[in-house]
This record gives C-alpha cells, sequence and structure tokens, in this order.
C-alpha cells in the first residue's frame, strides 16, 4: 500500500519539526546523538516498513483468524515475518539506553514512528506494543538480572511478552482479581488462576512468552492494595537466562472479536496442573518489584498503554481519512446543487458539500487527535529528560491530567472518524473489499480496552482533576490560557475569537467541575462524568486546534490553508456541542442514581 | 431465543393498543374483520415465529455467507426453512385484500408484527420485506394481468422479488442509470445494462424472482425524467403466468459486507449474452406504469422501504437494548462509589450510573423509535382508509414530511444504540459470541442503503419542508404545538416544563430553516443540512416522547415509571444538543462551500 494513504508525512514533519520543535530535543544528553537527520532516518523507515511488511496482510489477518487446534495456536506466517523485520531494523529497542541494545531515540519520534504500523496493520503491531511496553515496565521496575533475563531477549525480538490483568470476574475492577501466588520460601511463588483478554497470550512467533501477571500473594488484603506483579513466562526461565521446561501456563480457549482478528486474544489458565514445572503444582512466578506494589508497577506501563491506545485510534482514523479523500476525489457521482441540467457531466464527490462535511470533520479529529498524542509523547520525554526540574514536574502533571483524554478522545473520535469513512464510501464503504470498515471494526475496541471510556471519565473527573486540591484543573487551565494569549498575540481577528471562545468554554469547564463537585460526595459529583470527560476532551482538541493554528499563522500554502480550514471546522462545528455536555455537568442532574433498575 | 430479548410485548401492547388506539381501525370498513383480538393472534404469531424460526440461525447466517460457485448460490438452508414458514402463516400477504390472499391487516400492525422478524434476523427478513415490497408497487402500478402473474406467486412464498436501482456508476445518483431498454414493437422489452447492490438477486429460494428494473428507454431524455420500470423475471414468464426459459438476467458476483450478510447483494448484468431468452439478444422486461414514470413508481416502493429501514434499525436497536439490559442485570463487577471497603461485595453492573446512562440512553432511542415508526405506519393506514379526506390528506402530507426521518433519525441512533449496547458488554460485547457487534454492524448499513443519510437531509431541507410554500415545516409546527397543549393541558408541571422546551426548539427550528433559506439559493441554504435533519430528528423524537408522556400522564407501575424516566432522559439530556445544530442551520457557515479540495 501507499504510504501516503497511511499517514501524512508532511503532517507529521510539520507537528514534530515546526509546531513541537522536536529537533530541538538533541540539546538535551540523552538525544545528543540525535538531530533531524536521524530522526528522519527512522520515520523513513517506518513508513516504508509499515508499507511493504505490515499493510499488505492487514485484511488477510482479518479474514483469517489465529487458529487453535487443542494443541497450539497457528497465525499467518506474515506475521511473525514483519515482526522479524520491525525488530531487525532496531525499532523494538529503539527507545532504550545503549546498555539495553537501544539508541535513546525520544519518546515523541518513537510514537509517531509506531503510528505508521498502527495505521498499516494494527493488529500485527499489537504484538510488538506489547513487547516494548513488558520490556519497559521490566526495565523500570525488575531487577538488573530480571532485565538481562526477561527484557532484552523481548527487545531482540527472540521473545514476546503480555500483560494479565483481568480474569472472568474482574475486567474493569482489577479489586477481585483472584489468581493467588502462593509463596515457596525461596523468593520464588507459585501461581494459580485464571486470566482473560490475554494479547498475544499464546502463539509460537518466539522463543517465549513472558507474562506479567497480576496476583494476590496468600494472606494478603482485599482490594488493589493487595496485588503484586509476577513475570511468569510460557517457559521457565533459568537464572542464566536458558529457556526450560514448559510451565504451567495453558490455553484455555481463543476469544472471537469485532475486529483486531490477527491479534491473537486468550484465556490463560495459571497453575492447573497441565504441566508440573520441577515436579511442583502451580505456574512458576518472579516478583516484580514488591509485594503489594502490583498495581502501582502495572499503572506505569497501563498509563504507557493508554498513550498506545489514542496514538492507535488515531492511526486507524489517519488512514481512513486519508483513503475516503482518494476515494472521494476519484468517485464519479451527482451533479452541484445549483445544475439544471440532467446532461451536464457529473462531479467527483468531494465537490458535494456533505462530503466535504465529512472529510473535514475527519480531518479535524484526526490531525487534531495526532497532535494531541505527540504532545502527550513529548510529555513523556519532557518529564524525563528536561533540564530544569520544575518543568519535569510540570510536564508529569500535565501528562496525567491528559492521559484519560489521550486515551479516550481518539478512541471516540477518530472511531467517528471511521464511521465517516464508511458514509463517504457509501454502499462501497460497507463491504469488506474497501477496507474501511475493518478500520472501524478496528478501532471499536479502543473505547473498551485499557480502562473503559466510563473508567476513563471516573480517572478524569474523580482522580487527576481535583486531586490535589484541583492543580490538574489548574493546570490544565494554565496551559489553555497560554495558548490563547498567544493566539491573541498573533493580532489575527479570526484566533483572537477563536481564543475567547476557547478561554470561555475553558472557564466554563472549571466552573462546572466545581458545581459538580459541591456536595463533596463521589456519587451526585460523577453521576454525570462522562458528559464532563467529553467535554473536557473537545475542549483539550479546541486548544490544540488552537495551538496548531497559531503555529501556522502567516504561513501560505495548501498545506496550511488546510490546517485552518479544519481548525474552522472545529472551533466552530464541534466546540460548541461541549456547551450542554457542561450544563449536565454543572447542573449535577442526579437521573442515573434516581432511576430504579426495574423501571428499565 | 427468548422472545422478551427481541422486542417488548408490553411496550408494543401500549404503543397499538393505548397510544395509538390502534384496535379503533376495526371500526373502519376495511378492517372490519378486525378487532384486537386478531391483531393480538398476528403479533403472537409472529413473536413465536421471529424466536423459533428466525433468531436460532442468526449468528449462523453471519458466519456463513452465501457461497457463489459460478454456477448458483447456495445459502445455509435455515433460510428458505424460515421464510416457508413466514409465508405459511399468512405473513406475506396479510396487508393485501382478500382477493389477492391476505387478510387486510392493517398496516400499524403489519410493522410492529414485522419488527419481531427484523430484531431476531434482519437478514433473512430482508427476502420478505424485498418480495413485500415488490408484490406491493405490482398491485399499486401493475396491470390486473401483472398483478396475477408476477405479484400473486411472490404473495404465496412461491417467487422472490429485488429491485434494481443503482449501477457501479449511479447510486445516490439516479439520473444517471445507464440500463437501456430496446422495445421490441410488440410491447415488450430487452434490457442491457449492469446493476449495482441487487440484495436478493440470486438464489434458489424459490421457482423465480421477479428484478424491478429502472432502465431508459432509447431515445428517453437524460436525468431522471427518461427512467422506466421493468418486470424483469429470472425465467420468463408466459402470458398463462408458466415459468419458461432462463432470462438474460445473470449473476456477475457477490458483494461482501460489514454485516447483513444473510442477505446475498449481488452484481447483475443484464442482457450481456449468457442467455438468449426466444432466441434474441437481451433480458426480456415488461413495462409496468407508464415510460417515463419509473422513477414516480419506483418511489412509490421506495418510501415504504424507508420506513422499513427505520423499522429495522429500531428492530436491531431494540434487541441490543434488551440484551445489555439482561447482561447488565447478571453481570456483577465493582462496587457503589461511595463503597469504602474492598471486601464489600460487588453488585451487578445495573447499579452503576454510567451503565444506567448507556442503558437509558438506549431505551430512550429504541423505545422512542419504535413510537415513531408506528405512528409512520398508522399515518399509512390514515392516508388509504380513513374516512375523512381532509385527515387522510394530512396522513399524507405529514407522512411525506416524516419520512426523511422516520428513514435517518434510527438509522444514526439506534446504531448509536447497538454500540452503547456493546459498550455496556465491555470486552464480552466485542467478541462475536455475545451477538451485540453483529447487531452493530447489520445496522451499520442503515445509514447508507435506501438514500444516504446526506440524501435524507436533502430530502427533508430541500423538499419536504420547505416545498408547497412551507406547508410541511407547518404542518410539522402544528402537530407538535397540538401535543404541546395536551401536555399542558394534564396539568403536571413537568410536562408543561416539557411542553415549553419543546415548543421552544420548534419555533427555534421553523426560524433557522427560514433563515437558511433565506438567499433562495439550494447551493447555500443546504449546505448545513444535515444538521437541519438532525436537530429535526432530535425535535420529532422530542415530541414523540412528549405524547408517549401524556399517554402515560397519571399511570402508575414500574413501566410508566420506565416511560417517565426515559421521556426525561430525552427531553433533559438529548434535546439540548439541538441547540447548536440550529445555531449552524441558521447561521449559515458556508465553510464546506468554500473549502477548496486540494486543502484536505
Amino acid at each position: 500500500m501507499d504510504p501516503d494513504l497511511l499517514l501524512s508525512r508532511r503532517d507529521l514533519d510539520f507537528l514534530l519539526f515546526d509546531w513541537l520543535d522536536v529537533a530541538g530535543l538533541a540539546a538535551r544528553p540523552p538525544y545528543s546523538e540525535h538531530g533531524r537527520e536521524t530522526f528522519d532516518a527512522f520515520l523513513d523507515v517506518s513508513a516504508e516498513l509499515a508499507a511493504s511488511h505490515f499493510a499488505p496482510h492487514n485484511a488477510v489477518g482479518d479474514a483469517n483468524e489465529p487458529q487453535f487446534d487443542g494443541e497450539r495456536v497457528t497465525l499467518i506466517p506474515e506475521i511473525g515475518v514483519a515482526l522479524r523485520a520491525f525488530a531487525d531494523a532496531g525499532l523494538l529497542s529503539a527507545g532504550m539506553a545503549e546498555e539495553h541494545g537501544g539508541v535513546q531515540l525520544p519518546a515523541v519520534v518513537q510514537q509517531a514512528c509506531f503510528a505508521w504500523f498502527q495505521a498499516a496493520n494494527v493488529s500485527t503491531s499489537g504484538y510488538s506494543l506489547l513487547a516494548m511496553a513488558n520490556a519497559n515496565l521490566m526495565l523500570a521496575h525488575g531487577t538488573p538480572e530480571q532485565v538481562t533475563r526477561f527484557a532484552v531477549p523481548i527487545l531482540d525480538g527472540r521473545w514476546f511478552g503480555t500483560m494479565c490483568l483481568s480474569e472472568p470476574q474482574a475486567g474493569s475492577s482489577l479489586a477481585d482479581v483472584a489468581t493467588r501466588a502462593v509463596p515457596q520460601g525461596d523468593g520464588t511463588y507459585r501461581l494459580f488462576g485464571n486470566k482473560m483478554w490475554i494479547s498475544g497470550g499464546e502463539h509460537d512467533l518466539g522463543d517465549n512468552i513472558v507474562h506479567l501477571v497480576l496476583a494476590r500473594v496468600e494472606g494478603a488484603p482485599p482490594g488493589v492494595k493487595g496485588l503484586s506483579l509476577f513475570a511468569t513466562p510460557k517457559f521457565v526461565v533459568g537464572e542464566d537466562g536458558s529457556v526450560g521446561e514448559r510451565n504451567d501456563v495453558v490455553l484455555a480457549g481463543l476469544n472471537h472479536k469485532m475486529g483486531f482478528r490477527g491479534t491473537v486474544n486468550t484465556v490463560l489458565n495459571f497453575g492447573e496442573g497441565t504441566h508440573r514445572p520441577g515436579g511442583a503444582p502451580g505456574a512458576v512466578g518472579e516478583l516484580v518489584g514488591e509485594e503489594g506494589s502490583g498495581l502501582a508497577v502495572m499503572f506505569h506501563m497501563m498509563n504507557e498503554a493508554r498513550i498506545g491506545v489514542g496514538a492507535g485510534a488515531v492511526a486507524l482514523g489517519y488512514t481512513g481519512y486519508l483513503r475516503s479523500l482518494d476515494y472521494a476525489r476519484g468517485r464519479v457521482q451527482g451533479r452541484p446543487l445549483d445544475a439544471r441540467d440532467p446532461a451536464s457531466a457529473p462531479v467527483a464527490i468531494v465537490e458535494h458539500a456533505d462530503v466535504r462535511r465529512m472529510l473535514l470533520a475527519q480531518k479535524s479529529y484526526v490531525e487534531g487527535g495526532l497532535a494531541l498524542v505527540l504532545r502527550a509523547a513529548l510529555l513523556v520525554d519532557d518529564k524525563r529528560t528536561h533540564p530544569d526540574t520544575a518543568h519535569r514536574e510540570r510536564a508529569g502533571a500535565l501528562l496525567d491530567v491528559l492521559t484519560p483524554i489521550v486515551k479516550s478522545w481518539p478512541s471516540q473520535w477518530c472511531l467517528a472518524a471511521n464511521d465517516l469513512a464508511i458514509q463517504v464510501h457509501g454502499g462501497y464503504g460497507y463491504t469488506r473489499e474497501y477496507g474501511v470498515e475493518q478500520l472501524y471494526r478496528d478501532n471499536r475496541l479502543n473505547p473498551i480496552h485499557e480502562g473503559t471510556h466510563g473508567i476513563q471519565a471516573q480517572d478524569l473527573l474523580g482522580r487527576k482533576l481535583v486531586q490535589a486540591r484541583g492543580s490538574g484543573l489548574d493546570l490544565l487551565g494554565a496551559v489553555i490560557a497560554e495558548t490563547c494569549e498567544r493566539a491573541r498575540a498573533t493580532g489575527d481577528p479570526t484566533l483572537a475569537s477563536y481564543a475567547d471562545q476557547v478561554g470561555d468554554v475553558s472557564a466554563s469547564f472549571a466552573t462546572a467541575v466545581a458545581r459538580a463537585w459541591e456536595s463533596g460526595e463521589p456519587r451526585r459529583a460523577l453521576v454525570n462524568a462522562t458528559s464532563g470527560l467529553e467535554a473536557a476532551g473537545h475542549l483539550v482538541l479546541a486548544w490544540t486546534w488552537l495551538d496548531l493554528l497559531v503555529a501556522a499563522h502567516g504561513r501560505a500554502g495548501d498545506f496550511f490553508d488546510g490546517k485552518r480550514a479544519a481548525g474552522r471546522y472545529f472551533l466552530t462545528h464541534e466546540l460548541p456541542k461541549v456547551g450542554p455536555m457542561l450544563d449536565l455537568l454543572a447542573g449535577g442532574d442526579q437521573l442515573f442514581n434516581e432511576v430504579d433498575p426495574v423501571w428499565l
């Protein structure tokens, strides 16, 4: 597939090098080996590999799900070939330090590189995403020996990894995780329990699979405070890193999904007795971090995963936009509304106002979403490597506030973009021959996994904005106000008027959050949290678009005219939707608490 | 499947017999054989047959698409069995006069009966819907001989029918239909051309398939005025109705869709030379109606089909709601937000405010949508059989205005209901094991076929509301005002306040339509037509809910409390969304006309 139908390199260059000044990161010690040239090289190879090795089997993987014959799981061979090429290009470890085989690529560049793969084939790229997140967690929380034994083989592309959180009775509610970890007295543990929704849980892509398993040590308290994390590989790993006998981790079955079908999704049983490593019952597990720190450690991975979910949603939305634009330019159908002669030549559908509406909406969602995701990734870099301590702390705090939005907003609106991509294609879009319906099906997972839409709403309205005396809300208001000031400083009356709108909504949002929390009771305050999340999302995107328009100010050409059109669409057609949402949040209507389930 | 998971009979009884007083139709001569008892009997048999013969193979048909081996199309056998049972129960012909084998069942009861089948298996019921629409068109526009030869075998369930409008280059733009009809001088024609998206275009379910084909008689003018309609059966039909040799209608291929997979969807070639009936080239076709009246005749069928689309969207939404409600009552997960003890028992997810939000939203969409569809069907009855001429005309005029909304609103919002049904199920909803993802995929066709969402917007804002000096808009305003008056007359302050809101929105809508049309130029006026359509849809649904709340006024019990909760949701959480839409419509922002496609 033509890489120009996956993502826009022109847009990435604008976002990375104009808007975010990513080349300037090379001034910081960890990135001093880098500069625009190396960043360009990574972006080039990503676009090329995504188009040559990932896109071609995207529909094939969708139509040929992983098969389980009771013994082994079979994937289409293209998946392994693609993942090998990804690892061989150094992309798995690019973000790591040299000592772990990496080149210390900034997170923001890595995110941009990875977006090509997500746009080309979100299912196949899922195996890489899991591997990187798994290794990252181990680098942050494992012992040096664990890093060598578990993370390095993954970063080499020889092993793979999973995260095992959910159980049949514990999805959103991790407090109810029931998998038991029994200490063996020698520092090791044996695990017993069942895990659900485990992506990449079984396959033959590599020599081993490292499962990071949330479990409760016997005698630990109930709730999330009693959880610990265990590295529990498919094959037991010796102290020297050798791959040993089969651990007691058994595939109980596959889940068959609406989309994301190329990523094998499994039910895993730990310690059910199929194997007896070392002759004893239970799956051999090694504690990662400390006992009782499981949730905190896992959230290191989870927060990254949430940004990754947002990025994936954007990538799927972006390629859908480009494909529907390409279709709309080529598909001839109908005449302008003021055409009188039925014998006049029909026009390309991109000429019709309603088709332009659907294209501009998509453009505003996916380009705005990509900007948001890259800004978040730059905050990851700033938090880690900014030379100024206060700046590092502020970046971390802003990233905390933005994470539920980076996860949820693209999952909602870049999914809506995929819906519009289908609609632009008309009947053709509804067929599997055109691929946009697969994008929709793949993207539909994103509002569900790694914390549902509703969970994100509780995280934002119940924690991130209001904890520490509302410092998160204040910080968000402050960064938005900064952008509004810069917009006014351009002297452009259009930008000034957008700044007024964004400023007004920002103020109304802060008031609405305060009013929602007037009672101080979470149950009352959070009853309309989803309205609050969605309002916050549109506010943050309006701020993002305003910031992009400031960067585009005074610059001529189709590319920048396109930014202005999409920004205008977002500010004038989308931002006003926030009004009724804020009314609900501020008004505190208790309907959802008052309704009796027997009335439904 | 339990019929209680398909539709709510309690709700149907309320809508039909309380709200719409359908039993009262028996006072009219055509329906005098009927009464509550016969209506109940038809509803009973529909619920039972839908559950026993249609629902069980819904997922099977989705997973096992029709196969074409180059010779014939093979469907799963359950489809034929179900359709036979449907016909044997008299449901195909129920709405027809006795002379055509029917029992003159009112349209509104027939619509309610058919909704059971659409909820159970929209793909299999599609064959019946097409057959009925085909036969209805012939009854209205065919000669008595054509009725006997073509419609009667269809109504008997021995033959099937299609509507062949679209072509590869003519989807939304029927003006570009290029299929040629060559007169043979003996009153017959030979057809040459290619038709696209033909549902039910080839199969062995019956002894023949009657294709109703839109084509252009040689020498006819360009555009829609040059179109005529032809009955062009798979096997040539003799003057005595006998099934003769193979006509030159050839299956060129199957379309493979996102959903609706049990309904075979085909590309048909007419007159390509594979067969030569009577030794001559071309497919034998008989004119239905007059030359040049093809579009008008086809719109008879199309308007029915549009109501059928809306009804199908509602049925899919309704069963999704009931299934997600059932799941939410049974699925235990998480604790109330004010629970402090992590060891306390988790609760059913229906206890969580955000889950209730998703359930109430679905309830308001699907119950409101069902009410709208049944009201439209009653208008069909009123238009045909109301004893008072003025009432008949008013019913016809209101039906004209409502048709684009009956088609588009459920296609948007009952699809949104299916999306929420997936979300309520969490990860399980994303798997094919739970069936709600299929409902979404099936329903996603509805905003596309029988006139896309954008086409409905142009029909409503460009024709229905404004033609005849705006009489359609005035009529809609008048019927809404009547309901508001009745709401105020109850003396209930809540209903009075809802009436004020609905009245205000209705007035704002009329103003916005007038402002959009100030220039008198369609291109300017219709640039935001989709916002207008969506605002009109929410206004009509708010009116519908207000009407339902008036009917529920003063009545106690869980059922009526549920109506009040869903109505409150719609009036307070949904109706306010109309504000920004009306601002766009009235403001007349020309962004979509101004944007240059090269900027995209």
